[in-house]
């Protein structure tokens, strides 16, 4: 039976991957897109969202979130994703087809979770943990109810927003700790896991093959990555994040995980919003994170080109 | 014209006078009740709540709201307020007779600021800002709707729960942090204003004389505070805090005060939870905090007084 | 018997102040003085302090010590005392004609202190305590060998550097930290308290009329104090900091204080260098350190005027 | 010729084999050794390394320094290295012969950097990094004038105190930021290298096959050690952490380095005492810190047997 989820994110390019290989996965059943700021402000990711879904074809609902982080002052990434968040060279970029939903995407989390049957929706974070912190402090029995969180964001041994932080973290430390400490099964697919997902030139040719717009417009996603990864951080090859937590739900043995304990550091001069891992000891019995260690390289883009190749076939 | 307010507490004993000075006082429009985990945890509070409501008549809604600060884990104030978070020696609570809105404090308090006029609802938080925090998060378009936020709260030069902060700042400072940030007026009702609205034996006397079963209710809230505070913190007649907001908005003659630039501290060793007010030049022409300085004793005890009286009336 | 002293100081206007009174009072016994970097950089504030000895013919031995804090980066306080540190318009300040001895500052605080009888010398810092932190932790037994420390800096209620922090403390909190913490006796004299020494028209008038060119170069010092509190922080009549240390200790009488635990914030976001003061309850038994509460103004700045008087009979 | 060290340790079982090593290897010149309270309390640490000298006939000058952290309170080690910093069972210790100067540490530190020729003397500090911070704020000349500083202490990706502190900074991490912000050349053998010098039963035998009464000392710091590491650890072979700083100065082949920059973090509530790398690029090229990062196991233990081996023929 296909899992259930919930993506909550903020597209950004490679969120743009996650959302395609979510609704080109039979194994996923997409319950909803929510939207959270971060890459971009809340206005422009949830429209890139919406594009997204009108290239794709997704017809799940999508519900706009916090505008914000919780404690900290506003701060995107322009210099990776683009001032609209999602910039794209040399592919046109629809209007959107499909619209946002009433509902606040907090509210609709916890509607959903609550209304589905106790451990069978998996929220998939990709951005800030605004929204899924704000959810789980206005409804804390989300937590006994979900089945897990499985997220990208941290990174045990790795940061690109500060020596040892990620992005998706660091800019709301305060969520991502309440997210972390709260006791449901949780997966961190960090930087340590991320940056094996490179796209290659051979990945890139693999799905421009598919010679679908849909394939044009995965190819542009890369292409935009390409060039600002290689300028902000040195890339040859860019990671593609995102979609490593949903090839992960679809197929665990593409992604090896271990146990370990984690917390997320507040008050660090030096390393605030990092994610702190317990490597010292075996995990206790008891310990209900794990984070994501290797990536089945070519397996994992295997996945993404087939749910292109899926998405193609239903799209505009 | 009557003040619109939302009153959102956790009683606690002071924050039983603050609801008879409120339901009291003509000039007082009570919107709600909203409860927060604080003195006693959320359910204890909820109850003490529905409990004075009942002892006054009290018929505005009730609706329960966080359970726990944003992140620092649960502390109550057992040593102050007791096992029951309002406890009285002498005087026999009643069963309480009104009943809990289902709907969230916090939707509660966004739909109702919303539902109203621009600049009519004050916001009356008496306990931990947690759920004020939450709804701006999730509906930051209060912001500007809302007249004003009166807070018990903090203190510029006092401290209770450490050398220099206050209990319902400390215990959860993110909250707080986020609700001195947005830029609504507010006003900073702290330790330096409540530690002179002691009850003396005159306004023991005073309130006694009315002979009514609220005032004893009353006097019986001042004796459990008595004993209390003489044995936590050394105090002869205690303060009694939460009332001093309402008094406030009530008469702001009784309650001088000062703009003065306020923030909060989260990451200091001694000093977490601290309101710090910068002093140091005179407040900005854009100033939008100030802080409670002086107090008339005498009109705040016969606001009181009155308040109790009126009451009397209309209760049970 | 006049009271021991190494005065340990970073002139600075009301350093050179601190000098004059120790070096024109009876009841003192300048054992010696030691410079650090604060006010401005060590060999600024080391050229200074010896005009200032030139000028008023003060003998003891003089030692430069530290140049910069413990851990925090050099910050000095160039606003308030001009690129020299000891800026005077209209008063022409002399060639120094004492030499800086080669001993560092640091070990002639220790040798002094352990070659004088247990308990006779006290340490006067008035400037930021990293000679003396140093001092401490080369060598431990001087903090049973002292007498008693009485500084310049901090505040219960008032900042200077920041909205709860004093220049001296918060440009080495680390060295703060160390002094604060060891068991000997400590005097804080902070700005709650030198906010009271102005320097008003009258007290300029007594200095004035003594006539002579340690006067002349006294009111200088008070002009430039004028001038750059005016300009910096909005005093009218700036007030002199470091001579209350030296007016303490000569006549405790003059300098009302209150027993009160201690300490100083390193880590705080906005309050690090505050000087943390409890005074929710009366100080334990065995409470070593108490703040300066009380000047009486105009005996103050008697001493001070009597001292000047004093050292013009022996200037150059 | 050989290179000119100072060895700055707190004996401690690894630190006996540093002393083993630096004295029994012709390419080092030990100009001395001083002491720093750590692994256990100074008094204790600094007869442990006389004891080391009257085995091995080490008889260079040894000097106690800093009884205590910069900062922070004392802590010590007492799970690792025993009641007595150096416990071993099945191994009489001797009353040692060498006498400890009277001169402290830091100035025999700073007399020793200052009488040698520029850029001729390595400091090894093997324990918290106390005496070299005080050195370097009493005489901030020898950064300039020291070769470099070789350190066993933290860790890039690995943390003993804590998830990611390693002890030595941790209970001195004030003292580890200055240390590590001086300009000099500073290699970092962490806890990332030492973790590599695992002593197996094959270099057990290796040493024990000398027959000599040091080689007995040494396999007796060997067994206590694994004793100790399994109990506190989990570690089947133990790692030997201090002599890498040697064995790396005698020959840098024998552990690669990498350029990164490093800095100490201070007010973290998870990651105090951690040294954080900043690896998201390359270092740039003024770098001055750099890390060990690959240890060739059988040459390191190599150079240990033959010094082991040396001193054995000159020992007592």
């Amino acid at each position: 039976m296909a899992q259930k989820i919930i993506l909550d994110c903020d597209p950004g390019h490679d969120d743009a991957v996650a959302i395609l290989l979510a609704a080109g996965n039979p194994e996923i059943d997409l319950l909803g897109i929510t939207t959270v700021g971060g890459n971009q402000t809340l206005d422009k990711v949830t429209y890139n969202a919406r594009q997204v879904m009108t290239i794709a074809g997704v017809d799940c609902p999508i519900h706009a979130g916090a505008t914000r982080p919780l404690v900290k002052d506003v701060e995107t990434a322009g210099d990776i994703h683009g001032d609209t968040g999602m910039e794209i060279h040399g592919y046109e970029l629809p209007t959107p087809t499909v619209e946002v939903a009433d509902q606040h995407a907090v509210d609709f989390i916890i509607e959903t979770v609550m209304a589905n049957e106790p451990g069978t929706v998996t929220l998939v974070p990709t951005g800030p943990l605004t929204n899924i912190a704000l959810a789980v402090r206005l409804e804390p029995r989300i937590v006994e109810r979900v089945k897990e969180v499985v997220l990208m964001g941290g990174g045990y041994h790795t940061g690109n927003w500060s020596p040892v932080a990620e992005f998706n973290i660091k800019i709301d430390p305060e969520a991502a700790h309440i997210v972390f400490n709260e006791p449901w099964p949780l997966t961190m697919v960090g930087l340590d896991l991320t940056h094996q997902a490179l796209t290659t030139a051979e990945v890139e040719a693999q799905i421009k093959a598919i010679g679908s717009d849909v394939a044009d417009f995965t190819v542009g996603l890369f292409h935009a990555f390409r060039d600002n990864y290689k300028d902000a951080q040195g890339f040859d090859d860019p990671p593609v994040h995102d979609p490593c937590t949903i090839a992960y739900l679809i197929d665990p043995s593409i992604v090896s995980t271990q146990k370990v304990p984690l917390d997320v550091e507040l008050q660090g001069a030096l390393t605030t919003g990092m994610t702190v891992a317990d490597f010292r000891a075996p995990a206790p019995p008891d310990c209900h994170t794990q984070v994501a260690v290797n990536l089945d390289h070519k397996r994992f883009w295997d996945l993404v080109t087939d749910a292109v190749r899926s998405v193609s076939s239903r799209s505009r």
